[in-house]
């Protein structure tokens, strides 16, 4: 499934695997579906974050669809969502039509995939890829710029860089606005409040080579950790690592 | 008045001069105030259309400060203001404290002063201030994205630049995506739409020197009109060329 339009029909009839790999060099997305009344905050709170929340494209109310993939249905075309009620992951389904209501509003939000994928053509290595794990992730002391109910600390992950390509990881990442932009920070991890490396808060620890500096971006996990905090009655999100793949080059 | 503080508090007490070179080398914003209940498609407006739109900061409902200058009074702190009601000009003051509702979201747009000067101090001449004229601008045929009861065509600005300097000016200004960034064409006018660049639909028409390529940036006049053209029952906005000064380094 190398284009985007194979990956997401195939969503559409029942696979149910990790977008990571597929459809490469097309931008995926976070998806965060929540009601009309929650889209002011939730749109505020991205404008006020906008490292660990880059928005690609909010939906009008109610609609299906998005200018990111114009064939695309939201509610059938991402491999996995998760169902949020009163702050409780009640349901996993592959498909969620049933679910789906008039007054939802859909965000699609950068996602890491994207600049990964620019540092490994620029030649800069990613550990993690190189390990087969998932990326460390780190809850910071750094609070977010709260937005109505939504608010808590940023989210962070963290690569292993080769000292002598840190500049150059900067600076590709930087060049991506949209898959969360330069680094927050490079080094010291104790500056975020961050205590042990190899005891990350989400994904897996990564083994780091001896002249690797630890480097930080901000994650989109901060807005998925904010809204299940927010507690809303009902919202719809992908499944960590189940994307939407949409059609836009990277 | 080279410092921000320093102009505001002259506004505050009554000075209503254009902000045009004042606090040289702060960043001077537009303002838009509008009611809770509208704030959110003109939040979406804006991240739909980031060029024309470019959002520094929205404030808290009913606030009348802002991050981007921690002591300032957004009532009275602009030199002066224009008051819209169901989408005419009513009332031109130099403070709304008198007219300001709990209900009120503000807005706090790029403007394009920030970009001219970062334009000047890379060498690029820029013509219309070497005229002592206003920059002309011009409504296009490019639909921005709409937003609930927020639409209508791009507003576009236009500076004549060298063409041995064209490739410097769009560096520099996309360099600066709060001041709206990289132009969005260099060249033939007819392309936006524009038949006759002598005849501005805003500000004024500007000499074009020989050698001179005409380049077009986003304007902050889109908002503007999008705004009066939805006829909001109450709206307030910084009069034409009488922006809020930022604490904000440009």
């Amino acid at each position: 499934m190398t284009l985007p339009r194979e990956a997401r029909r195939a969503f559409r009839n029942g696979l149910a695997t990790t977008t990571a790999g597929l459809a490469p060099g097309y931008v995926q997305a976070n998806m965060v579906s929540v009601s009309t009344e929650d889209a002011y905050d939730f749109l505020l709170f991205a404008q006020r974050n906008p490292k660990p929340c880059p928005v690609l494209d909010v939906t009008d109310r109610g609609s299906t669809g998005t200018v990111l993939a114009p064939n695309a249905d939201l509610r059938t075309d991402l491999p996995r969502y998760r169902v949020w009620r009163d702050g409780e992951l009640t349901e996993e389904p592959t498909d969620v039509s049933h679910l789906w209501r008039e007054d939802l509003v859909t965000f699609l939000i950068g996602c890491s995939f994207t600049f990964e994928a620019a540092l490994v053509a620029a030649g800069v290595p990613v550990r993690h890829l190189e390990q087969g794990r998932n990326v460390p992730m780190y809850l910071t002391d750094q609070e977010c710029r709260p937005a109505g109910r939504f608010g808590g600390p940023m989210v962070v992950s963290m690569r292993p860089i080769p000292a002598a390509l840190v500049a150059t990881a900067v600076e590709v990442s930087a060049r991506i606005p949209a898959g969360h932009g330069a680094p927050v920070h490079v080094g010291e991890p104790s500056w975020l409040g961050i205590a042990d490396l190899g005891a990350p808060d989400f994904g897996e620890a990564v083994d780091i080579a001896p002249g690797d500096v630890p480097v930080f971006w901000a994650c989109g996990v901060t807005p998925q950790a904010a809204l299940i905090a927010a507690k809303l009655p009902f919202a719809i999100t992908h499944a960590p690592g189940h994307m939407f793949i949409t059609d836009v080059r990277g």
